[in-house]
């Protein structure tokens, strides 16, 4: 191990046993995979009202979608050709009788029993933003577009000992979808809110060209594009590391991708261009302990007061 | 198809598809599986703080697990073997390069590519408080037990055209871990205050004894007993169909099945006993829509008053 990693591996250590001794993380036995506590909770919401009153006089529509997805919406992305190592597919049992005494047969034999399950029709949600584009499918958008304000958790199969790295974990968008120059301005407006809103509760962020985790040889190419067209931003913090920065924030041009896979149009009847904003609420509420500690009631006022806790 | 079963369709449709046409439910393709509007998410919210409100004297403990539990956690309870048909066990792909081709391979020739996929080390959540217990493993409670309160998305595999049948909602629950009496005297505190809170705006609910849909043969067995000991109330009302009435809550003592399986030992050195009222959150929100009508700005004064919207 070259001594870099090795000081990120500690500094990972010492913030998530930090937060599983104040009980603000409650430990799963898997990695990335916490209960949060009450006070972890009450910032989340707090945070979460200071996005919706910078949010609200926008007037967008509000959707919340569940963990899972229908299986065909994944598939309708190519979430499973870029980054299948992430994907969290849900499977049942559907058998009778007879199958499910093979099935405890297998596990009481310290088996695979998971050979007798079957595919569901859902998968888990990998990004907050694609159970919406099925709702508004084969449709002509208004002219001014469509602004929408999401909140879902979403499931990335990537466990890590960094305590801002989960399994699942919560993020609250704002989708814009309509011409490119809507979904550009969407970006660009919120990128530089994103900065004010963090920045505001004493979060020091950075914005910075987004390099996503692209799978295999094809995914670097994609990683290289993504980087050249600059589509993606994110906004950076020290969370658990000073020495690798955990994105918070990100701010993403999808251009017509989701447009035309779902058959979206504008008024002028072009494949609508579509773009996001998302905040991650653990992440954020995480950047929010190591910065101001592990008690908000010891927040300075200032802060306490722009989240009204 | 029997007349009953006919009208109970019927009725299943109806109220459906006036709340996707209302756009308080956004359908995703699959039967069970819905967006949420504000509208609706807003009264989930408005009830879950007079939960809050009724619950918050008795100085709960708060956790809130994320919609996954770890595998482990899972396996350790009977749920496999006693309601195999409702699981979500979470797989994912691990493979390499190569491995992926043959994934997309399998993808684009509509064969199953999910036999390339390999089990996770989650599960979806069966009940809320099934993450709670490995917290609280090999531990002695103290004197006065504990109480806590939760709220998580659960997961159950039934497809349903009834609308109140979700294959996703959340539950808030409070769950205490003690002695025998003290398990007993809170399902039973629950039970009654569940029915004041629930007639306070406007529900009239009805307890009866619960009649859990155990698997198999085995599961017929199990719900005689069930019933037999009376260890489940369910309070029921009318959601889609006034013919089959729909829990909307319901209080459960476990006796000593979860203390045993996690080793939680009352002060006295006893097997903790545990039990557990929850509240539907979709379905209750469902229940206040057809009692009240599908726009809550045109609910009475008294009920807005209660719920604080």
């Amino acid at each position: 191990m070259c001594g870099s990693h090795g000081s990120l591996e500690l500094a990972y250590d010492e913030y998530r046993n930090q937060l599983l001794d104040a009980g603000l993380l409650l430990g799963s036995g898997v990695s990335g995979v916490y209960g949060l506590s009450g006070t972890f909770e009450g910032v989340i919401e707090a945070f979460e009202k200071l996005i919706t009153r910078h949010g609200s006089p926008l007037n967008p529509e509000v959707m919340r979608f569940p963990p899972i997805l229908n299986r065909k919406t994944y598939l309708s992305t190519d979430h499973i050709e870029t980054m299948p190592d992430l994907m969290g597919s849900v499977h049942t049992f559907k058998g009778d009788q007879r199958a499910h005494l093979k099935l405890m047969q297998k596990k009481h034999a310290d088996e695979d029993w998971t050979t007798e399950l079957a595919p569901s029709d859902v998968m888990m949600v990998p990004a907050a933003c694609y159970p919406l584009y099925p709702t508004a499918a084969d449709s002509i958008l208004p002219e001014e577009g469509r602004l929408v304000d999401l909140r879902a958790f979403v499931f990335r199969h990537e466990p890590s000992p960094d305590p801002a790295r989960m399994q699942i974990f919560r993020q609250r968008e704002f989708v814009k979808l309509g011409t490119p120059e809507q979904a550009h301005a969407h970006r660009d407006y919120w990128l530089e809110k994103g900065q004010e809103i963090l920045t505001s509760v004493g979060l020091q962020v950075e914005a910075i060209i987004a390099n996503d985790p692209f799978f295999g040889r094809g995914g670097r190419v994609m990683a290289a594009t993504q980087q050249e067209q600059a589509l993606k931003f994110e906004l950076v913090t020290a969370v658990a590391s000073e020495e690798k920065l955990t994105a918070i924030s990100s701010s993403n041009c999808h251009l017509d991708h989701f447009g035309k896979e779902f058959n979206i149009k504008t008024s002028d009847g072009n494949d609508a261009h579509t773009a996001c904003i998302g905040f991650g609420l653990e992440r954020i509420a995480l950047a929010l302990f190591k910065k101001h500690g592990l008690d908000p009631d010891k927040w300075s006022p200032e802060v306490r007061g722009i989240l009204e806790i």
